[in-house]
């Protein structure tokens, strides 16, 4: 593909052309879509073929959390890439063991096993499949408000519209709402009654379902892809206890907000709740090569101690994969990545969105903490109607494609999702481009108010 | 880690010690394994820290195509590394397009689009999602001897024992026989009655079933972790018949067989068939970097133009994993690895191994194609009784593992199944390596020899 460097219309061409003819894209319909070729990335930024330069607000798919192509990082895998880069499971290695260790080491409470994956839907299948042979039970319990990825388990316990058209393992699967106070389920007028509704629901739930054939809660510890969900006060601590009451295993899945992006290590941290499983991916190496896992209580490895787990994959533990886990965790330690991210939050994006907030009618409520925030967008501030109805698409959600293509347009790649933007840049980007981001949204958000009532 | 590079010992139990503590291991009862620390690799070799080197006769999980650290590789991931390690899945990227097009190009007949997972799980995940809803049918029928991943629906589609202990999505799993003419199901005296009763058996499988009920058949192409089944000449023409006259997708699992492993780029081209989903991983990347996907019939493509394809995972055509693939192809191109492993198999493996099996009662079948080939290992030769029960553990399994402790002693890692040895070394092994594995295989043989009858 080189040999198009000198002309870069041609080579953004060929790199297109190629594409659509043999790329086949994740939830699109394939003709409908045109994907921006992408020519390069570095720290908050990308590029494409055409000297167009974006802000990443949406750290890929909310995942590079230190940014793109850190040199530490990629120097790490150029290492490990000349020493080895893969042996089997089945062995001990070195970055294997050291990704283990550092993972443990800040995992939440005695979280200290840690069985490896790809990414994260498969720590999901991991998770939920320990839980019911720990527990010997069927069910699991997930919220409507959730993602939890794309296998068979993974997509049947995801409650978002991306479940459509996956109905293949909804045997022991049960939704129920979870907390969310500005559009509240449970006709809740404060956080606090919102968090007391929420609880009664889920322990109403748990009794009339039989806790005895409830192997797991599965909950995302902020909601990420529904909406930068962050829970009130008192909730996870609460579900916590329905668990232990009823001996139902607690999964969080963090594969989303682990890894520095709600300003701690984890997001449980924030209300000090230890699951008894933990799912992570994306941060754990900010994507740079796939990687996932499940961190396991002592109780649940027990289980496993001399009993096989039946479970596995060809690449639990990928050499080059633990190294570049290797190379992002410490980066994050030294770098202090994790308290860069919650002085952004605190500092610049909570009170810059939130000033956004004042002066535009259309954004409804601004929530999140670190650097993973939400803007909920309206169509009417009193009764809260969405911008665009739920799961639209064409026409439905002009409003929003309107709204995204002035972001682009200002140099700002945005996350959308229904009738939010959704703010995740890089766990350690620059003040700087935190404010000239605001500004982008703050220019873009202008169309989104003109497509108010 | 490298602190203790001066002292092999304290590095090794310094890896084995963060093994045992942090790394939970597929499946296996955690505390009843010890895992060899592994301290490097090259070409068809790996050793420990202690001096001594294997020559592996596994390809890792089968999938080290082209042996550990090929030097064209791990240069193409370094560069890659260099330049862009990520973007998110929606955008075109030219090592994406490059890697999705010198797929295409190899893959049977017209199947021309890719979709790209993490690995070989994901990669059946979403070939089945695909049969289902392009036919708009449930069920999905695959052979009792077979593997296909550890995902919901892959490990339940999955026939072998390793299935056990996973019920989450049975629903419209259906197990049949497929062919095995050593131990057939349908008490056939000749390979060609096999091939016709194993027709006759799935057919009937289909009526009774109900064809308008099938989304599709999936098949290993050649069984792969069942047992380097290799099927009779015209099995594989007689289920594409079949599945054509019902309207039911054909699937064929190349995720062991694919990229030169049994000789050919797919093992499908041997018996000139094009099924309609070819999944793929492993020898794509040869694991250097975890990838998988799927190649998909311009139907099917069709059938997701127009409306969305409800699947996806953050790193579907991951770049560097895409960089690695295009370096991957290239280099088995280049240095004719493919025709390699076909000469390999015909010249030096096969002949080889049926002059062992002439020497060794022990052996009761030797089969398999390219590099890929497994001995099957009897108590009796008459009766064809297994060496070790099926899923033999403990002491009922004392024969193999003495065996394999065999190979190992004479610095062979053997790839164990059952009662069988798999041959499966990097499908560009050099000569006078196999001749040294075919020794150590011999001595190994008379443990084996000495615990028949
Ligand atoms: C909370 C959560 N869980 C699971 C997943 C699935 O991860 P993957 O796409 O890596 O399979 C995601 C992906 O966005 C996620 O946000
Ligand atoms: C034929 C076949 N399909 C699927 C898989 C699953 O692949 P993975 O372990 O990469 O998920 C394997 C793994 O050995 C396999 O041999």
């Amino acid at each position: 593909m080189n040999a198009e460097a000198h002309d870069p219309a041609a080579a953004r061409d060929a790199v297109k052309d190629a594409d659509r003819k043999h790329v086949f894209h994740s939830w699109s319909a394939q003709e409908l879509i045109d994907p921006l070729a992408v020519a390069g990335a570095e720290g908050s930024y990308f590029w494409d073929y055409d000297g167009n330069r974006y802000l990443d607000f949406s750290s890929a798919l909310v995942y590079t959390n230190i940014g793109y192509q850190h040199p530490k990082v990629t120097a790490a895998v150029q290492e490990q890439a000349a020493r080895l880069c893969t042996v089997a499971p089945g062995f001990a290695v070195d970055v294997r063991s050291e990704a283990a260790r550092l993972i443990a080491e800040r995992t939440p409470g005695d979280l200290d096993k840690i069985f490896f994956t790809n990414a994260g839907a498969e720590a999901v299948e991991n998770a939920v499949r320990m839980a019911r042979l720990h527990t010997g039970r069927p069910k699991v319990l997930s919220t409507y408000r959730s993602y939890h990825g794309a296998t068979s388990t993974a997509i049947n316990l995801t409650g978002d519209a991306r479940r459509f058209g996956n109905d293949t393992a909804t045997a022991g699967v049960v939704h129920f709402w979870g907390p969310f106070a500005y559009r509240s389920p449970f006709y809740a007028a404060t956080e606090a009654e919102e968090c007391e509704r929420a609880l009664r629901h889920l322990e109403d739930t748990i009794v009339f379902e039989g806790p005895q054939s409830i192997a797991a809660v599965i909950l995302e510890t902020v909601g990420g892809a529904p909406g930068v969900l962050v829970p009130p006060a008192g909730y996870l601590p609460g579900v916590r206890e329905l668990c232990d009451r009823h001996g139902i295993v607690l999964i969080l899945d963090e594969v989303m907000v682990g890894f520095g992006r709600t300003g701690t290590w984890f997001a449980a941290e924030h209300w000090d709740v230890v699951p008894d499983l933990l799912c992570f991916a994306k941060g754990v190496t900010s994507g740079y090569v796939p990687l996932g896992g499940v961190a396991i209580s002592p109780a649940i490895a027990e289980t496993f101690a001399r009993r096989p787990y039946p479970g596995g994959l060809t690449y639990s533990g990928h050499v080059l994969a633990c190294a570049a886990a290797v190379a992002t965790i410490n980066v994050m330690a030294e770098e202090d990545i994790v308290g860069r991210s919650a002085r952004t939050g605190a500092e610049l994006l909570g009170p810059g969105l939130r000033a956004l907030a004042e002066r535009h009618p259309s954004v409804g409520e601004v929530r999140g903490l670190g650097t993973f925030w939400a803007l909920e967008l309206v169509r009417d501030a009193a009764t809260r109607e969405p911008l665009v109805p739920y799961n639209a698409s064409g026409a439905d959600n002009a409003p929003m494609a309107a709204f995204g293509a002035a972001c682009r347009k200002g140099g700002l790649w945005p996350l959308l999702a229904g009738n939010r933007v959704h703010v995740a840049p890089p766990c350690n980007i620059e003040a700087p481009d935190v404010a000239k981001g605001l500004e982008i949204l703050d220019e873009a958000l202008s169309v989104a108010d003109a497509h108010m009532r």
